[in-house]
């Protein structure tokens, strides 16, 4: 009974695999521990939320998951996107705030089980890296600027990243200075620890950290005496299991949010598992990867949790600390638990600008240009969708920003392919191969025109693909014979299919026979159950050189 | 300086195309006359409303259009849209409702002029013909449902297609039995001309059942006697002109629409005009037709009319009746002005009923499910596009339609992209071709893999691309060389560039050499700006066949 829930890795699971997952179990701990705070404070929610979502999805994730090293739970760019969606249903922190957090959690992954279920784990492909780039740097810019309040002892009120810079601006006077002080010496002490230190001690120096900055809040009582704001208490003990099923108003505000975010959750996840798993040489399946992370997200909505995914940094920390299976997460959330259990009065004293702290050092790597600067030279439309989406995300919002990158990759993608390359070729002489009559030194016949057409034939570009061949049978009055060479045609839909027999029809009124060499298995299976192959049953030719034979 | 403003057709006019723009404006007219009004009624806005927009708009399309026969202004589904689009933001009939038809016309017109500006015309190519019919059929049946209730003299409130078909049915015995016997006699007979006339009097047919249904009104006094609906006053006189700018809430809740009516709008031109250009062998140029649209929509919006755009069935009417130029376009523009200036006293006692039949008439051809059985059997993906867009348009409304199309039009090419067919290729001996091992007799050498890519590499499948090659490795262990052969890759965006080069380091540490052959120019030109074509510079063969013998 046990064998058949228990995954494949702890069916096999080898006594050698247990010290790394133990290692790097402790070291994702002592990470994650002021990492849940923060992300909860960033999602606008009380910081045991953070906690619980920090136990039971790793463990749902360790059951149904595919990569043996992604670290799930809170993470910064899906907080964001969380604290965004409810920013209008609820006042922050308030009992109807985490229910709402709780819901949004249940509906996200309600529906990755659905999508894992039907296989449609091709979603993970529905963003090109450049809109992925300019999305995650957009965000990790949105939240470095919304952290800098809280870093400064700010509190203005103030929507969207730019109305947060000038306000930052504007209120620079009203800041804490004490409350600044702390946050910036940790931010330079994260920074430092990060790019001086090495191994164990780097990844153990944000604890140490914390725990400075909060004896000293607690020793000269800061909170009272010059208003550091504080964590304050952390109720102790495990979250109590519910599940609340969203009303229909409910479910109605928060499809999009969440459907947003399981698509920003799933490609975050993949991508990171996928170029983990491939120095391993192991391999992530996007459907199971679905299954993984909605039955996480159900774990946490059942545990008092909110959104979770898999992260980049405390992945990477995971990976590089010799995790071997997804036992590390589960270690993780066994120490995650004792946390919670007893030492949540620990954090009391915790100063938040400090938390903010830790968010801006996490996403602040996020933030990366390269993509801009290697795609330009290669390829513009790809730079420029790094560059909207990125912008999109600062100026629009980070949902807008994510629809419009998916807009942004599909609409680049029908560009691309809507004026395809249509090439007039002749023979090289002597040979069997054909060559573009321009690029080439060829031999063509007076009646024959043949074209090579370089492109899938779809909806995208049927009308340009038919006003190319007219045009080019205007330059030809002679021709009598037009050739449609078919070797780089991998797909026709219906449309391309209706253009086809259309140009048939036109040709046949004016006396020109249309035929087609080179077609590929798949693109003739398709023809075979359309009325274009019977008017054209004589004239399918397997190569180009025996279609020119038969035709000049 | 005329010159200068004057379209080619206008400068180039020949004394011999007069007769067929006079007869062909005159028909349309006829035509227009009852639709001009019927359209406005459907859209909810005063009758007048209608003929303003029949008039300065297709003097604008005349300038700056493309089409020669496309016969612009109110058509049903964009009266429908305007409908839609309005109907949460003020009262039917109300001068505020007017008023924002305007800005509707306005908005969606400067937005065509900007996309022409920016040579956007590959936006008309956005819809597959599956989405395209299936949303026309949808919005067919819905305007068809909807004219029911005034066909019938019923008037109760309902939103939607599915609770009108409902509601007809409950209140049935509320039916105005002679508004019903009218409008249903109207029907009956339009229904008749078209199927059983021909020619000049078919289309002269519904002229005389306005007249006569209009004359049996007034002289029995149905209006007042049995509460026959009739249009009433039409204000005589040409509209006075003159432009609001919209507030910014009015322009954040008309941009989505108006960019909407834009996108059908410019679709539903485009394929009129193209069809009906490729039976007289002329062109149709996008950028201009939306920069033709876009002026007729601003001369809309400035002369109190409403969106316009290129109608199915008056373009073919304008076409077969003789329409040489735009110059039939300015004739009808002309006769409409006459009309407004002296007959608008002639409709006052023109039942409701008989121009819910003109619509239902209209309509009702468009409705076409030939696209679901052909493609039924060549490509269930488009049958599905189809059904869908159709449904969604049924039940979730004409916007949600329509981006519902949009969105599966671009998801079903995804879909069909992102598992390529990927084959392991061998020499067919004694030849320089190369063939499927699965499917050919073929010979194969043992350190050398040779993959067939059949699909342009993106986004959308980079990564099952990289996975396909990996498992193809894998099965043939002793690999030394693996050859990519590219003559089916037309395009490479940024996303498959970054892969090949992981792949190529991954090869590398493992000692295997990753070469490429027959490599399109447009993909070698793209290349040569990566880092990649360096580390392959020894490595990329013209023909298939020299790197067989090169490599193996």
């Amino acid at each position: 009974m046990l064998n058949k829930i228990l995954p494949i890795w702890a069916k096999s699971y080898q006594k050698s695999w247990l010290s790394g997952d133990l290692i790097a179990g402790l070291i994702v701990t002592v990470m994650l521990i002021p990492q849940s705070l923060a992300y909860a404070m960033l999602a606008g929610l009380p910081p045991e939320v953070g906690i619980y979502a920090s136990i039971l999805p790793l463990i749902a994730y360790a059951l149904f998951g595919s990569s043996m090293t992604l670290a799930v739970g809170p993470v910064a760019v899906v907080s964001l996107m969380t604290a965004n969606a409810l920013q209008s249903l609820a006042m922050q922190g308030t009992p109807e705030y985490v229910a709402l957090a709780m819901l949004l959690a249940l509906i996200s992954g309600v529906m990755l089980v659905i999508f894992g279920l039907l296989r449609f784990g091709v979603l993970s492909n529905l963003l090109s890296h450049p809109v992925i780039s300019g999305f995650i740097t957009g965000s990790a810019l949105v939240i470095t600027i919304g952290q800098i309040k809280p870093l400064l002892g700010l509190s203005f009120k103030a929507d969207g990243a730019l109305h947060n810079l000038t306000g930052i601006v504007t209120h620079l006077s009203e800041a804490n200075l004490t409350t600044a002080a702390i946050g910036i010496s940790a931010l330079l002490a994260l920074w430092l620890s990060r790019t001086l230190l090495k191994g164990i001690i780097a990844k153990l120096a944000p604890m140490f950290v914390v725990i400075i900055a909060t004896a000293v809040t607690a020793y000269y009582q800061l909170a009272q005496q010059v208003g550091v704001k504080i964590v304050g208490t952390v109720p102790a003990g495990l979250p109590s299991l519910h599940l609340a099923a969203p009303t229909a108003t409910q479910l109605s505000n928060l499809w999009l949010p969440a459907l947003l975010i399981s698509l920003v959750g799933l490609v975050e996840s993949v991508s990171v598992a996928r170029s983990l798993a491939q120095k391993r040489k192991q391999r992530i399946d996007a459907n199971k990867e679905l299954l993984g992370l909605g039955a996480a997200n159900v774990a946490s909505a059942l545990s008092g949790g909110y959104p979770v995914t898999g992260g980049f940094a405390r992945s990477g920390v995971n990976f590089s600390a010799g995790a071997n299976t997804p036992l590390a997460g589960v270690i993780s959330a066994i120490l995650m638990s004792i946390v919670l259990l007893g030492m949540t009065g620990w954090f009391y004293h915790l100063p938040q600008t400090v938390l903010a702290a830790t968010i801006i050092i996490a996403v602040i790597t996020l933030v990366d240009f390269s993509v801009l600067k290697h795609a330009w030279h290669f390829d513009r439309t790809d730079s420029f969708a790094f560059l909207a989406t990125m912008i999109g995300v600062l100026i629009l919002g980070v949902e807008e920003g994510i629809v419009l990158g998916v807009v942004l990759s599909l609409a680049s993608m029908i560009f691309k392919t809507s004026q395809p390359h249509i090439a007039v070729v002749g023979r090289v002489a002597g040979t069997e191969h054909f060559r573009n009559v321009e690029r080439h030194q060829v031999e063509t016949a007076p009646h024959l025109l043949a074209l090579r057409i370089d492109e899938n034939i779809y909806f995208g570009n049927a009308a340009v693909v038919e006003l190319t061949i007219q045009e080019a049978l205007q330059k030809q009055p002679l021709t009598t014979n037009l050739l449609l060479i078919m070797s780089a045609v991998n797909r026709i839909d219906y449309t391309g299919l209706e253009m086809l027999t259309d140009l048939q029809d036109d040709l046949k009124s004016r006396g020109i026979k249309l035929c087609l060499a080179e077609v590929k298995g798949p693109v003739l299976d398709a023809l075979t159950h359309s009325a274009l192959p019977l008017q054209l049953e004589q004239c399918i030719y397997l190569s180009t050189h025996e279609a020119f034979l038969a035709l000049s």
